[in-house]
């Protein structure tokens, strides 16, 4: 027979599989060059693929905050970094914390700043653009969650855009790695992620039942 | 100005493409082996690949049926047919018939009856039990639509089942020949063969409105 673990039990075991874990899916293309089709063994699922990629780099921004392993991109050259009165009040205060997830930012005189290294997960995107916004939100936003703000918008900017034509296995590496999401049904703003169309609301959608 | 035509205008024109028609399909891939995902300008379109393949038939029987170019496939030998009494009553009275969509069909002696042909859209299926099928319908249904039942009988055995794993490229043509159907979006029995999701609703469902 087998003993059910209660309170003080050896907690080392790996927890269960949560409630909210996804099935393996297989892809069967995109639709509207934004989200991918895949097929699932109770259904169909319609995966957002910009909000999906969105919730695989936040959990994986966390992570890497977390175990201060954020990836850092040296840049070849300082990049100059113009911001505004409000920007730079904000950038003044907080570039200890960007340090944090992996932006080197020194003072430069005025409202300039340089720029010497950004996260690896942003290089190759607008940065500077991103760092801006996200200086804009921060001081308009709730301080509480200032780390989590951070990496929303990191997430955001990382990810693939609706629109965007995917290959075949850059669609399945996605469904892949949102399988393995802690939180897959959601994007980190709230939205879903995907939609199921369950086998048994077809059968009655196609009067099979 | 475009002249508009009214009563006693030359009809030899094409008619004008039906409301309901079909806008063109990108085949994405078959869901539980029943389903055809399809993408097209409007959203994504699930197709029941069975009720399509029975559209498609229906269609192709009616119109052989009238121009009278049903294709007949000879038996290499005479196949006996065992019918129930009710079968063979109505057997009798409709044999001639019947040889209208192909069915060559001779008294054997007693409940035996002799196939010396059948339609070819049959001819690799089971034709004896579909033609049993066939009676009993015909000996219990309305007998106003009797051709129509005949025609229905026949594409709903003739057609690609729920459950059968299609190649890409039947799937392909299966989608083709709906598109030129003249009613795609229902089956003969009146089940849809499509459900269409837009993009409009994928966006709201999705939360990007």
């Amino acid at each position: 027979m087998p003993t059910y673990v209660g309170a003080g039990a050896d907690l080392s075991f790996p927890p269960p599989t949560p409630a909210t874990a996804l099935p393996v899916l297989r892809v069967l293309g995109q639709l509207d060059n934004s989200y991918i089709t895949a097929e699932g063994p109770d259904g169909l699922y319609l995966i957002d693929q910009h909000a999906a990629h969105e919730r695989i780099l936040f959990e994986r921004i966390e992570r890497q905050r977390a175990q201060r392993e954020i990836e850092v991109q040296g840049l070849l050259e300082p990049m100059p970094l113009e911001v505004s009165p409000r920007q730079e009040a904000e950038l003044w205060s907080h570039y200890q914390e960007l340090a944090e997830f992996g932006f080197a930012i020194e003072p430069f005189g005025g409202k300039t700043f340089l720029v010497r290294a950004v996260p690896a997960i942003v290089h190759d995107r607008d940065w500077a653009g991103m760092l801006r916004e996200l200086l804009d939100s921060l001081s308009e936003g709730d301080k509480s969650n200032w780390a989590e703000t951070v990496i929303i918008t990191m997430a955001c900017h990382s990810a693939v855009r609706a629109g965007q034509a995917l290959t075949d296995s850059e669609m399945r590496e996605l469904v892949r790695q949102l399988e393995r999401a802690a939180t897959p049904h959601t994007c980190p703003h709230g939205r879903p992620t995907m939609i199921h169309l369950s086998y048994g609301q077809l059968k009655k959608d196609f009067g099979r039942t």
